[in-house]
C-alpha cells in the first residue's frame, strides 16, 4: 500500500519532509497540504511537483477522505490543536517538536491519546535515529562500559541571531539533549541546575551564552550539558558516557583527514542542518512504516511531554541559582518500552 | 512514473538489488526475474513479496513487454551476452561488476553501445557514491591539496578462503581499487608492476598474500596499493593522496571512541557488505534515476572496460618481475566525461 | 658551582629526588640526607651510590655548613616546620606537596618568606612544567581561541585502596588541578560546589567515587573537574579549556596506533608515574638553576597556600549541597607574576 | 667520573652538543675544541662559557692528554680520518653521521675497530633514542603484530633549497631511515628500487621530488619509503609495520587539539630540529655513560657501514630504473647484537 499523507505546514521543515516523502522515502505520498501563507502553500506543491490538494485550513487536511495520516510542521502554537484534532479523527500524526509549547498541553495530547486506545502519534525527535547515537546505545546496552554514572555533553552552533533568547538555550536546543539522552539512558530526570559563565563577547543583552544545565537521573547519573549558541567555530555535539568500567563517546562524523599548512585536521560542519541528514529521513520512513504496518515505535506523546516537563524545569532554573526538582508522573503501562 | 525492472540472477546479490529496489529505493518495481536454479528464483520471489513473473530464461526478461530496464547479477560469464542483448533491445542495463570476464568482452560491449547510440549501460562499481570518497575527491578537485603526485592505497580483508588465488587479489579485490581510483584522479593507467613480500603464514599455497601493486598514471601519479586479504584484523579500505601542497586521506568510518581497559580504541568493520553498504543503495537509485531522466551518468561501459584492461595488466605483472604498459584505446568521445 | 643540596625524607619520592638530582640533573649533589627512618637513610644513600652524610634530624641537615639549598619529601605534617626553618636558615627549599597540611600552616609560610625579604620556597607543583600543559597554555595566551569560558577537566585513575577516603579526593588528587589551573588560566577561584553522581561499584564504605567539582574563577570562567579514583580503565587526565572562539584540549600523550583485532587503538598509561615523568625533572632542574642564578621562578609559597585555600573551600563543599566561597587575601606584590 | 671530551667541528651542530654537554648532559665536560675556522672555535668556547682549550688542528684535540673521548661534528669528508686517528689513539669517538663518505671508508674504520679489540665508535644515528621508535619496537618484539610484512613509510620536509640535489634524498634525507629501519625489525636490506612519480612544480631541475624507494629486506620484508622534501606541510615522519597479526604505527607528536573555524587540528612540526629533540640528547648521554662503564651499545660503525652500502645502492638506483642489490658482507661476531 501507498500511505496517502496530509502535512500541515508548508515553511523550510515542511517542505523538507515533503520533498523526504516524495523523492527519497518508500511507501508514502503527499496528497494534501495547508499552511497558514496559502499562496505559499500552493507553490511549495507546484515546486516540488506534487499532485496534492491545497486546502485552506489544517483541520480540512485532518479531516480530508484521503488522508491517512498527517505531517504536522506549522507554527509551534498550533501543534496542540492539530494533534488533538488528529486523534480525534483516529488517524496517526508525526508532529514536529515541540509536541506543544506547555507540558500541560503534552498532557493533554497523551491524555487523548490514551483515551483513543492505541498510539496515533509521534514526535519528531530525531537524534535517536541518528547512526552515531545508536551506535552509543549499543554499547552502553552491552553493558561493556558499566553503569553510566555520568554524561558530559556539549551543544555548541555557531552562531545565533539577536532574536535568540537566554530561555530559547533551553527549548529550542537542549530540548534535543532532554529528548535523546532519555532514550539513551533509559532513564528519566529528577533535577536541574543551571550554571552561568562570564558570557561570551559574541553574544548580545538578551542571551546568557554559554550556560551548563546540570540534571540528575532517577538512577543517580549525573549529566552535564554545556549549551554554547556563539561558539563560532561550528556545529558541534558531544556525548561521553563514563561508566563504571570505561567511556564511551558519540561518534565524530566521518571527514577527510587533510594535512595541509602545518595543521592534521579534520572539518567540523556548521550548519545543523547537514549533521542530523540521515536521521530526518529514518524518523519519517519509520513512521511511514509504523503507520502501514499499524505500530508506532518512534519518539511517543509521552517522550515529547516527559521532554517538555524537564525544559520547564531548566528554564525555572535559569532563575534560580539552586536545584530545581523534575516531577514526571509514572509512565503509564500504554508507553511502556 | 515507475520504472519497471527485470533481474537476472537471485543469488544473494541479486537479492540484495531486489530488496533494495522493493523496500529502500523510490521509483521502481521488480516485475521479472529469472535464474539458472528456476526454484530458486521463484523462493526469492516469494520472499521478498514480490509480484513478479519468474522466466525460465533471462533473455526473455530482458525482451519481456513489461520489463523497462534490467539488473544483471547472473554468474560472471553470462554478463556480456546478457549486456549486449539489453543493448540489442534497446533497454537500459545495470550490470554487477565485472562487465565482462575479458577485456576484449568489455570492448565488445562498448562497441555495441556506441552503434546503438546513447548510452545504456552502467557497471557496478559502487565505490564512487560513497560519501567517504565523494568528500575525498571535493578535496582533491578543490585545489587545495595541488596537482596529486602519489596515492598510498590499501584494501585489506581479515581472511579469505582456500578457493581464493593469487590472481583474484586482482580481479576480485583490486578492482574496485582500479575503477575508483581513475575517477578520483580522472586519469588513466600506464603501467603496473607488482611486488611479493614474504606471505603471511595465515595464507595457503594458491594465494601469495599480500601483494603490492604499482601504478602509473597518463598524468605521471603513481599509485601504491596494498592488497592484503588475510590481515586478520578487519576490512580496513585506505586512501591517501599527496598531493603538492598537502595530503588528504579517506575518512575512517564515524565510530564510538572507547576508552577502556587501558586502551582508547574505535571499532574496525569486519564485514566488507556493512563498510560501503549507503553507497549500494546510491548507485542503484543513481540508475533508476538515470533512466527514469534519459540520462546514465553512473560508471559507463567504459570505465568497466578500462578496469577489465587495467587488471589483465596486473595479472600479468604478477607472473613478471618487471614494468606491464597498460594501454586503452583513446577514450571515444561518447564517453566523454 | 654545583649546588650542594640536602634532602630530608627518603622514602619512595624523596629516593627519586636524590636519583634525579645525582644521575639525571645538571648543577646539583646531594651532601646531607636525614629521615624519621635513619636506618632507611642509610641504606638509600648506599644503594644510590652516593657521598652524603645520614644525620638524625632534618633540622640538622637545614643547618649543616655544606648544604646550600633544601629538598623536603618527608611526612606530610612535618613540611611546615621544615620549611620554616629553612627560611630561617636563609637557605632554599623544594618542597614536595602540600607546602603544610593546613591553609594557615601555608600563610605561616608565606608570612615569612616575606618577611624575609625575597623567594626561597618553591611547591612541588610539577604539572606547569609538563610539555602538554605549557604547549595548552601557549594556545591559551596566544589569543587563538579568545578568552576562556569554561574548563572541563577529569583526574581518573584507575583504582585506590581502602585507606583513600572522600575528602582525599580533594586533598590527593584533586589538588594537582587546584595548582596548574591557576597558573593555566592566571586566575584565581571564587566558590565551590560539589556533585556526588551515584558511586561506582568499584569503591568502599568510605569513599564516594565519582565526584565532580565546579569551581568559579574570579574572571568569571567555569571549571568542571570529574573526579574519578577508580575508574578501572587507566590513568587519564582530560582538560578542556572553552574560549570565545575555539577549544584548546589538553594533549593525549604520544602513543603507537595499533590496529589490531577489529580495533584502532591507542595505550592509556594505568601508572600515574609515568605520565608526567619529564615534568619532575624539569621542575627539579628549575628549582636548581634558580637557585644557582639567585632567582626562583616557580611554583611558589603563595600558589602552595592558595591551593591549600581551594582545597579546603572543595572539603566543605563535599559536605554541604550549596555553594562554599573561597577567599584568598589580595595577592602581596613580593607574588607579583 | 667526569668524562673529559674533545670536539672536532665546531659549526651548529658541534655547538648544540656542546650545549648538550655543558647545560644538559651528566658525566661529561668539554676540555678542548677545533674547527678548520679557528676563530669560529675560540668564540663558540667563549660563548657557551667553557673552560676549554682551542687547538689549531683535529688530530692536537685527538692527542691531547686531557682528553678521554672525542665527539667529531667536522666537515664529512674529515669524519673518515679523525675516527680513525681517534681509534689509533684508543679513545672512544662519537662521529656524526656520515661515518664516512663512502661505504669503503666506512668500512676501513670497521677493520681498525675490529683490529683494536673492542668498540671505540659510536655513530650518530639517533632516531632509535627517539621515544617514539622506541615504543614501535616494543610493539613489534612484543610480537602482537606478528612477523613483519611490509613497512610503509614517508620522510617529508616542507622545502629544501637549491643545492639539495636528486642524490641527497638517499644520502641526507632518507639515510636516516636506512640507519633507523634495520634496527627497528633487527633486519639488513637485499635490494633496492627507486620510483620517480611527476615531479612536484616547487622542485628545481637538480631535484626530482618527490621519490619513492623501495627496499626489500633479508627476511623478505618490504618497504617503501616515501621521501618528499618541498611537501609544503611540514615535516612529517611515518612508519606504518605491517605484520601478520596487525599493524602498528610511529607515534604522531603529543599537541594541543584545536577546535577552530570549522576544525579540528592539530598542529604539524615544520622544522626538523624540533622532532626528534629529546633523542639527540638521550643518544649522547648514552655514549658519555658508555664510556665511563666501558661498554658502547649505541649504533656502531657496523651500523654505519651498512647504512652506507644501502644508501649507495639506492643512490644507484635512482639511475637505473631496475632492482639495485644490495650486498653487505656477513656481520663479523664483533659486532653481534
Amino acid at each position: 500500500m501507498t500511505l496517502k499523507l496530509g502535512v500541515i505546514g508548508t515553511g523550510a521543515i515542511g517542505q523538507e519532509h515533503i520533498r523526504r516523502c516524495s523523492q527519497v522515502l518508500q511507501g508514502a505520498t503527499v496528497v494534501a497540504v495547508s499552511d497558514i501563507n496559502l499562496k505559499g502553500a500552493a507553490q511549495a506543491v507546484k515546486r516540488l511537483g506534487l499532485e496534492a490538494d491545497v486546502l485552506p485550513d489544517g483541520n480540512q487536511v485532518i479531516n480530508a477522505g484521503n488522508v491517512d495520516a498527517l505531517i504536522i510542521t506549522s507554527w509551534d502554537p498550533t501543534h496542540e490543536a492539530f494533534v488533538l484534532a488528529a486523534i480525534a479523527a483516529g488517524k496517526p500524526v508525526f508532529c514536529e517538536k515541540p509536541l506543544a509549547v506547555t507540558a500541560a498541553g503534552c498532557k493533554r495530547i497523551v491524555d487523548a491519546e490514551i483515551a483513543h486506545g492505541r498510539r496515533l502519534v509521534q514526535v519528531g525527535f530525531m537524534r535517536p535515529y541518528d547512526q552515531g547515537y545508536r551506535a552509543l546505545k549499543k554499547v552502553i546496552d552491552s553493558g561493556e562500559i558499566g553503569q553510566p554514572l555520568m554524561l558530559h555533553c556539549a551543544h555548541r552552533n555557531p552562531n545565533v541571531d539577536d532574536s535568540y533568547t537566554t530561555d530559547m538555550a533551553i527549548t529550542n536546543t537542549m530540548i534535543h539533549e532532554l529528548g535523546v539522552l532519555r532514550w539513551l539512558l533509559d532513564d528519566d530526570y529528577v533535577s536541574a541546575q543551571v550554571i552561568f559563565p562570564r558570557s561570551t563577547s559574541h553574544t548580545h543583552a538578551k542571551l546568557r551564552d554559554p550556560q551548563i544545565v546540570l540534571l540528575e537521573t532517577v538512577k543517580g547519573a549525573r549529566i552535564d550539558v554545556e549549551i554554547f549558541v556563539n561558539c563560532q567555530y561550528g556545529y558541534d555535539i558531544q556525548t561521553e558516557v563514563v561508566g563504571e568500567n570505561g567511556i564511551a563517546s558519540f561518534p565524530e562524523p566521518a571527514s577527510v583527514l587533510l594535512r595541509s599548512q602545518a595543521k592534521r585536521s579534520h572539518t567540523i560542519l556548521t550548519d545543523w542542518k547537514d549533521r542530523f541528514i540521515d536521521a530526518y529521513d529514518l524518523e519519517l520512513q519509520d513512521f511511514i512504516n509504523g503507520v502501514i504496518h499499524g505500530e508506532l515505535t518512534g519518539p511517543s506523546a509521552w517522550d515529547g511531554y516527559a521532554a517538555s516537563v524537564a525544559a520547564d524545569a531548566c528554564v525555572a532554573a535559569q532563575k534560580n541559582p539552586g536545584l530545581v526538582s523534575i516531577s514526571l508522573p509514572p509512565r503509564p503501562d500504554f508507553y511502556a518500552r
